[in-house]
């Protein structure tokens, strides 16, 4: 069958077979098929959609274009989380040596993602010494030892799926929820996982802008994962505001590391123990999410979940010395307030403005071959429902360039509205997708 | 403006503006922007359409991707037919020299045409030294001499619509009105011609499958001629079986040369007078259609348009002898009788059946490299209401080889129906378009 036969069946709306789909991607990894065939199915696919069958195929060719971890040597459940994404997002770092206290290994494989802040890569490279570029042994030795390892992707993951994200990217095809799941999953299930809890954010801040498009994305990935036998659950969660007072690198890394010590923002800790605690529920460890979150607030308590952490950053190269004490870790040279503009009580905190603002500061990259600058960022962010008097600041900006600064105030200019009244909260988690 | 936000726009279902579609169009002829991102933009018009404003764009900036013919030299109204194709049409060899005794110049640029028998190209070089190949000048001082002239598309025209049709035909996206129209109008619009009759076949035979499908065509291109300030007129004709009474190249080459002389079967002159008839009246050189006829049917009973037809051809370097003597143009080794299967009037005499077996004979192409048998073809079609004793031909197979002639009776056998009484004969010409 002729490449162009296939394309033009998705062009007319019928359901590609099996054979069809593995077919087409097995040559575009091998670059029998060319780019612009796949960029022509790609954007026949944003028309016409795919079913969960044919998204469950895409996924395990995808998935198959390159070698599995194979973790058969961890005798644990193994378990992962992803999130869509968003601002201040920096749940991994507490989640994967929680999860690991109630005995599931957390084989963590992150992206290092364009846009606004760093990726969980760059949040974690913040520790001196931290590598994450483990070789498939080291990360499963570090596993077998500490049950945890937040490592990046490997050039031998799904190479079809970066062949193709690469080409979405430049061809007006990356909002397809099919396409979307399909990277996600095939990625994901490539780490030799039992089964993955996904954070899949809505909101100004989040890839999807609406509930609804947040909900048919959760969706479609719980239904590609349970075909391939995965357990699978999905959190629907807020990204109207950041989440916690940081979005930045080494000012997240210091949140979370709080956070580990008992001492994090309360929809921080909500969100983070929520998706553990479903970790914990898939992997056969808890009967139910209550009987989960109790547990793993005791690691919390109990300072189990933080010497995890720290074990983990060792295994890993990194310095302890920083954890412990992270005055260490890399600081700005400006650091001012924000101060509010009036005395109220916050109605919006927006969190693509606030991304915006980091970004401009130096945190994220816009391309792969920049850097991220580890120090800059904002913290102590007065949170929507919180009440600010004038004047006093409503963050504080962590900064190594003045007009990089100046611009950044810019966009935090637009971000904030206080309100005479408490206004109503929006839910942290919407909505548990299984 | 990034290619991607070009793309992402038109997939949205945004009219693109002139900008844009200038620019997308330029850089992709330049090779700035690669095919993956043509072939998205493609797909997304496939879905999302053009409006007439942006067809007349995109022909325009097609066209001046190339050279454009400069016919200013000649001081005669210019005008063209452009016919999107069929079985057994050879309308064009006896309408150019017609339209030339009426002192209209028709400088026409003609293609060769892949699919089931040769394209006009393939039937004018069935007569020995007839060259298709004249530079610009030579084609100039041919139009000059006898206002006529019949040649193939140079590389310097419309290099963009080249590129752009190769693409299509292995991306899934050819059927697609807006860029139907803009590869058939840019390539027309660049030989500097003031007015286009478009003939758009609809019917088992043609590409159009529906009347409406090829009436939407047709209005899409005579919208955007219209727009181009060119005189535009279509008509839409029927393609359910074969035009005139021969299919091939060599064997369509006597069939014209008898219709020039006046021996012509009734739809082939019926269509081609009527094409040529409109091109007098937008060419002011008619007030009206039936007054072109007349004078058009003056130009074949005085033996004028066969003189204007031996002139071009001597022009051409070809051989007037063979025009004079068409036993001298190549004949096929095997030459042998279809004979009808039943007593009865012919129902069906389908074209696609009888063009597959012009096909499997030879007198088509189905790769740009193939040659084509000139010598091959079928002869004295019994057509649509006429009369068959059992065992009478129904047409004249030529063939060269017998396995192929095997192999084309095996299509024939599919194609006629012939029944007791005389059914109702679908009109030629469905309707005109202006």
């Amino acid at each position: 069958m002729l490449p162009q036969w296939i394309i033009e069946k998705k062009r007319d709306g019928h359901p590609l077979n099996e054979d069809e789909i593995r077919s087409f991607i097995r040559d575009y990894a091998s670059e029998v098929i060319p780019d612009y065939q796949m960029s022509a199915l790609a954007m026949a696919i944003y028309f016409q959609g795919m079913t969960t069958e044919e998204v469950a195929v895409l996924t395990d060719a995808m998935m198959r274009s390159g070698s599995l971890m194979d973790t058969s040597s961890i005798n644990l459940p193994k378990a992962d989380k992803h999130s869509t994404g968003g601002i201040g997002d920096k749940v991994s770092l507490m989640l994967a040596p929680l999860v690991a206290c109630s005995g599931v290994a957390v084989p963590m494989i992150s992206g290092r993602g364009l846009g606004i802040t760093g990726g969980t890569l760059d949040k974690m490279e913040s520790i001196p010494g931290y590598r994450t570029d483990l070789s498939q042994d080291e990360f499963l030795k570090v596993l077998d030892k500490c049950g945890c390892s937040i490592i990046g992707q490997t050039a031998e993951l799904a190479p079809a799926d970066k062949k193709l994200y690469a080409l979405r990217d430049v061809t007006g095809t990356v909002p397809s929820i099919p396409l979307i799941s399909a990277s996600i999953m095939s990625k994901k299930l490539a780490e030799g996982i039992d089964s993955l809890v996904l954070d899949v954010k809505w909101g100004t801040g989040a890839f999807m802008k609406t509930i609804e498009d947040a909900r048919k994305l959760a969706k479609a990935m719980v239904g590609i994962g349970q075909k391939m036998d995965k357990g699978m659950t999905a959190l629907v969660t807020d990204m109207n505001q950041p989440l916690g007072r940081t979005a930045g690198n080494a000012v997240e890394v210091i949140e979370s590391i709080e956070a580990l010590k008992g001492n994090g923002s309360a929809d921080l800790v909500k969100v983070t123990l929520a998706l553990a605690a479903n970790m914990l529920v898939l992997s056969g460890r808890s009967e139910t999410v209550d009987e989960a979150t109790k547990e793993l607030r005791g690691h919390i308590d109990s300072g189990a979940a933080y010497d995890k952490f720290c074990e983990m950053v060792l295994l890993h190269g990194g310095s302890v010395e920083a954890v412990n004490d992270t005055s260490i870790l890399s600081t700005a040279d400006i650091i001012c307030n924000y101060p509010s503009p009036e005395t109220g009580y916050v109605s919006k905190a927006d969190a693509e403005g606030i991304g915006k603002a980091c970004a401009v500061l130096g945190a994220g990259r816009t391309a792969v071959t920049d850097t991220v600058d580890h120090a800059v960022g904002i913290t102590d962010l007065v949170k929507i429902g919180e009440h600010a008097e004038k004047g006093q600041p409503l963050l504080t900006i962590h900064g190594n360039e003045q007009n990089k600064v100046d611009a950044a105030i810019l966009f935090l200019d637009n971000a904030f509205v206080l309100s005479a009244e408490k206004c109503h909260e929006a839910d942290l988690i919407v909505e548990t997708i299984t």
